[in-house]
């Protein structure tokens, strides 16, 4: 269930709920971001009754979560999830650009993109310093020295860092490293991480698998919630198809049919929804069209010497042309706001 | 191979290239919409040399097709192709519009939508009088009835009429009723039918088969082609695939990868191509976006009482927003032409 | 519904129930193979209650078909069906084997081929004498000529012979010629062909269509079922997936889920089903122990000499094996036939 | 490359051809099993020639690796590979059969079901205590208190334990309680799992991912053998297609695809393959028939009282049917044995 308190509820009166839930072996979380508190208690309709919280003081009112996503779900939620990611808000209605090299290769190569990135205006730079590989035999990353050029490409160009969390053992590092951790689309059901994403302060990226229903994307995005990290933005990146004449499948249109199932963000990755340079572009006006939160966008200094996914990497002339459409047509849509409300 | 003739060269001339060509057993077609015609003889290169034809007189130069798409690949292809259907320019950087009910139901319904349509300033009106359908059991269309229908709309709205042959039988009445005749997504390799259509004087739109990959679309394409009609235009329409938010995986990609090898244009069905109201007008912005030569769409005056597909089919208050949003997400690409024409 | 007639209803009191269907204009079909003859009569629930008909003499009970598969389904079959071709009877739980080329090419082929298979004890010849090809640019097959050399085949190795009909106009032709008239997988909804095969005198194999679900491919079956003939086989035949080891992916447990709703025999066609020569013989055996009713294998005289489809031939010697280790399988299944009967 | 050492080579020859390869910085790995050792070296040949290696004394030949699955592929290896567990020998052969509920519930469900496993002669027992679940709301499994479970099963039935990991941090109690520790298919590329197991004195279990083609699941292998462990089997369990009449579509061609690649034993898992119980039988079946080394079954005393995946386990019935039948099959195979090599 889901327990509306009223906007001038006292620390006192949240207590006495909580003790309640507690004392009934319930799990409770509070959200304090809205005007007014809430608390979200999964599954407590099996041992409460409503009314029974409902006649202690504070409350306003007690609403059920008939979703099976008790705190992804979008009915529940008393407003949409921004995230805030060193001063880059996303969701609510903005349009949240993050870009970089797939991997940092060199603190030649990250500082070389990441200056363009920086010029396009773009203040998020994303770069792989663990790199999950499906073979053991490519390149693996730099790990912690890339962790380290990440922080100096930081101080430098005064950009966040998004990077990439591919297991426990090394998720303390990288979260003290990044603004916002990711966890890769290989790991969307490594119930570990998630967990231990959950327990994290900095703001995650949840991708989607290559063959996860929307379904099983809002249950990875619960156990990550569960755990009390709500700042959650799932990120669609292409699923695995027959279709072959793209590595992946870029399936816009979970876009807004997550959108009206959840409160959280949605960006939309097209450089591994892709896989191809030329169509890197065109399906990011189409995510943007399409209306997503933001974008995750690949670009690298030199593409032809990259160390890994060269083939996706925009060049520079390319990216900026990208950020100027995608803002345009993003202005489109909020320009007609019924519309962009409407999904 | 492709010959490439002289911009002055006559008639005359072009027939005793057509000779050489018939004298070796090769098949060839003229294309005079070009500044300088030219002719397509795929296969003519494993039985005659280039400079022999070179030596004709006004000839210009033999240029090779590597592709095995012959006849719609853009590597032969002296221009881009722009298909007219009623004077509705599909291709060329403009933006088509063809909208209308799945089927034809009855007179009170198709003029219901087609006012609508109409007001919208969309000239191209889509409704099935023959409808393929899964089961024996479900509404196959008015059938001849709705082609005398569709006439009578074309009369009193001044629309265009964009109609489905489903079979080789009745494709004659279809052609004689229809601007436009659509070759079905089910029937994307009936390859009597596409001989039909390849015969036809009409335009003909062929829908990606949900299976199908770019190539074997080309090759289908291929199929029409070669029996001399070049009115053709593809339109992507969602593909089979696990993920199951939506009923079908509209696959945005193969847009601009189809534009890249051949000089058709491409045309997209958000609605198959979700099968979900809510997501029509989001994917059709996507699409647009995404670089496609135009839309298909269904709308309905009473969606809730629609014989087939109604849960996909747009309300008119829906349709009317999708409209506008498109043309100015369209304008936007125009007025940033390097961009525009880098897909 | 199905009405179930006595064992001795006689001529006029059949024609009795039949008159009564047709004033309240409902189609209907006796099926009189099973011991008391029934009739079938899709949706007359709807216009004629159950006790009106079951007061006529000669009826015994009325019985509702919940299933929307009314023809096919193994809910309303008084038996499961057995298809006789030329003797081999495909059903009723023997192992019915049907190889040959993929295609007609030559009649030192087909003979050459055609007199091994007979060797082996198999008795139904397939080959295509027109051949559905994805590009226009390959074998399209021999067409009428191909068809003389199946009949002369069967004269000489007294085959019976299972052949392609790829459109109504050919369908004929093929039908004079053929024991069985297959339908491809690409026409699997292609229903101006399957009616005109409902209304054929021949047997059909209709194969599963590459990305139809099992309910589509019922429904195709009820639009031949519907016409009349219901001397009918299922084919499944590999579906398209992203799994790249082979040409489609086997889908085999598709067999007993499929008897599971039918009374119709199921085969399996591993040539196709894999497109690889190494993968055709374990599959062929994995099809005949998941339950199927018999095999559809290519195999070629020369296989590296094929004009299609020859990396999935089987050579002789490999058939000869499969042959032996199919029927031994088979023999397993027969004589623990609780197991049997359990699929 | 793979080095080929004489018969007899002393331990003192194969410390110099290490050391040889250690001062280039080379990592390699002895392989004693067979009767000659070998020494596999991936991606020596970058740095070494092979005369200087063959120069060395005990060594016979240097052979190249050009497979990309250095370790796994079939070209670089002596003979295939045969893992012990507890007595049951995995490959080379023979049928395995490994079963039990999916999760343990409790010491009464566990026992029940061990027992009558145990009966049908079965000697391997599976069952989950940690529970990899979409939901977070779902069955979690007994943690340690299953794995103590499970040791209490071996001990009074005899059987040896077969049972998931799910992650790094429960790696080692499982390791401990368990004689093969399962890999699943979920975290098939959790590449810090993958390494742990590496390092694990137990045998390894690999199920494929759900979407995971067979190159990038002999990847995974590769990572787990990388590390050392050699004792590793691939499990086939289903992948995720649009195929809806069963949970997976069991993909079985991939078993003859797997083993004409790598040298590791394959089994097949037709419970999680179907998720339908009336489909697993069959398809139990049809995997031995196409040669899978054994089978990984899931059975329950009481099905519909199962914690998770009730209608996929197999009832006592039916599980010592599915023995008998598979037992005879395989018999088949062994005793032409032409066919049995080929695959």
């Amino acid at each position: 269930m889901l327990i509306l308190l009223e906007a001038g509820a006292s620390a006192e009166q949240v207590g006495q709920v909580l003790a309640l839930l507690e004392s009934a072996g319930v799990k409770a979380q509070v959200n304090e971001s809205a005007e007014a508190p809430s608390i979200a208690a999964p599954h407590a309709s099996k041992v409460l009754k409503a009314d029974r919280i409902e006649a202690l003081p504070g409350v306003r009112k007690v609403v059920p979560i008939t979703s099976p996503f008790k705190l992804a779900s979008a009915d529940g939620a008393v407003q949409k999830t921004v995230v805030d990611v060193r001063g880059v808000r996303i969701g609510g209605g903005g349009l949240a650009l993050v870009a970089g090299p797939c991997g940092v290769e060199s603190r030649e190569q990250l500082f070389a993109t990441a200056r363009y990135v920086a010029e396009a205006g773009v203040t998020l730079l994303r770069a792989g310093a663990f790199k999950p590989r499906t073979s053991p035999y490519s390149f693996q990353g730099l790990g912690l020295e890339g962790l380290r050029l990440l922080e100096e490409a930081r101080r430098e160009f005064g950009l966040g860092i998004v990077t990439e969390a591919m297991d426990v053992e090394t998720f303390d590092a990288v979260e003290r490293s990044a603004d916002m951790v990711q966890i890769g689309a290989r790991n969307m059901q490594n119930f570990a991480l998630l967990k231990r994403a959950g327990r994290s302060a900095k703001p995650v990226l949840l991708k989607r698998g290559p063959s996860a229903t929307l379904e099983e994307w809002l249950y990875a995005a619960e156990y990550v919630l569960g755990e009390g990290n709500r700042q959650l933005v799932l990120c669609e990146r292409g699923i695995r198809t027959w279709s072959d004449h793209a590595r992946n499948t870029l399936d816009l249109s979970v876009v807004p049919a997550a959108k009206a199932l959840t409160h959280l963000p949605v960006m939309v990755d097209p450089s591994h929804g892709t896989g191809r340079r030329d169509l890197v572009v065109p399906c990011a006006r189409a995510a943007v069209a399409v209306g997503a939160d933001g974008l995750l966008v690949e670009t690298h200094c030199q593409p032809e010497k990259a160390l890994s996914d060269g083939p996706q990497a925009l060049l520079a002339s390319d990216f900026f042309q990208m950020v100027e459409q995608c803002r345009e047509i993003h202005r489109v849509l909020k320009e007609t706001p019924a519309g962009f409300l409407a999904f």
